[in-house]
């Protein structure tokens, strides 16, 4: 099971972190992303959004971080991290448009501003940051999971960028439930660290 | 089962197009949204995220769309809104993610300040528009509906700010699957006219 991916990218990192955790053996096949492989033919074939990462799964393709979440924790990772009850699956997927929505576009931004260059407006992208990060704190509070009261893939779609936020020219320090989830995380069996 | 609605929200009618269409029956309650009622107790307890829709079943509650278009299809629609299968999930699942993201950030947003004044770059927003919609048109190119091949809660999460893009000056006209596609959807029985 191939896995296009970009090391420094956080999108990919949720996909090797969730494999690593739920010990799934990917082979991780590295892109030429300076070099714009991923818009070109044949990855711009399977992912026509020309995003990284893209899982290829003999002949299956499937593409969004957040849909390779649901596919390699419901097809390898058991009921453990997705489970079969529509209840606990719409939990998580609240935090799959959480990250693919709010996170993306505050604390993913600023770090893709900041660390790589991309014309997005950075303003913006902080001035929306310290609302998701303090919504997320609040949650953690009275929850030592996101979803389901056990890690799941919801926490792999969110830490990584939650993780990484320093890149981007946020500050953490405010959060301290955020910073014990953090370490929950890191504790568990088959974590990889962050890029 | 409450819907808190807004009838002008694309996100909420994703929910009360899915509800029609499978034939679930929902208590429709009108939240004063210009008045800010979503951003104070209670329903700012029930979603922090201070956004519409918001479900509420028995004493379970389900913020955000594509959340409860998981929620609903998967507890009261049967296996032909949102199969069983993580492979089929999955599919879906690169839809939901689609919608959240994607199609949020221009046809959405560019919608948001043309009809109803939000702060957003509106130029951002039109630029990234034409983007989304070939990409769906090329896939519509060859398939009839987003995912699995039947209608899914993925057409429902997509449908909405796609037919209601030409009030954020969005032109659909060059994108002629995507409206055989809409067609397709609109025929459908129990099909809830776009607000």
């Amino acid at each position: 099971m191939k896995l296009y991916d970009l090391e420094a990218s956080g999108n990919c990192y949720k996909v090797r972190l969730f494999a690593s955790l739920a010990n799934i053996e990917l082979d991780i096949e590295p892109v030429d992303f300076l070099g714009g492989a991923h818009k070109q033919p044949p990855l711009a074939d399977l992912n026509p959004l020309g995003q990284l990462p893209i899982l290829e799964d003999g002949s299956h393709v499937v593409r969004d971080s957040q849909a390779i979440l649901v596919y390699l924790a419901g097809v390898y990772g058991g009921l453990a991290w997705w489970p079969a009850h529509p209840r606990g699956q719409a939990e998580i997927v609240q935090w799959l448009s959480f990250a693919a929505n709010e996170v993306q576009h505050s604390l993913c931004a600023a770090r893709l501003v900041q660390k790589f260059g991309y014309p997005l407006d950075q303003s913006v992208a902080l001035a929306s940051s310290p609302a998701v990060l303090a919504l997320l704190d609040k949650h953690l509070e009275r929850h030592d999971w996101l979803a389901i009261g056990r890690p799941s893939i919801a926490d792999c779609a969110v830490y990584p960028y939650v993780a990484l936020a320093p890149e981007g020219g946020v500050d953490l320090g405010p959060y301290s439930h955020i910073a014990r989830w953090m370490t929950r995380l890191e504790a568990l069996p088959g974590y990889l660290p962050k890029p």
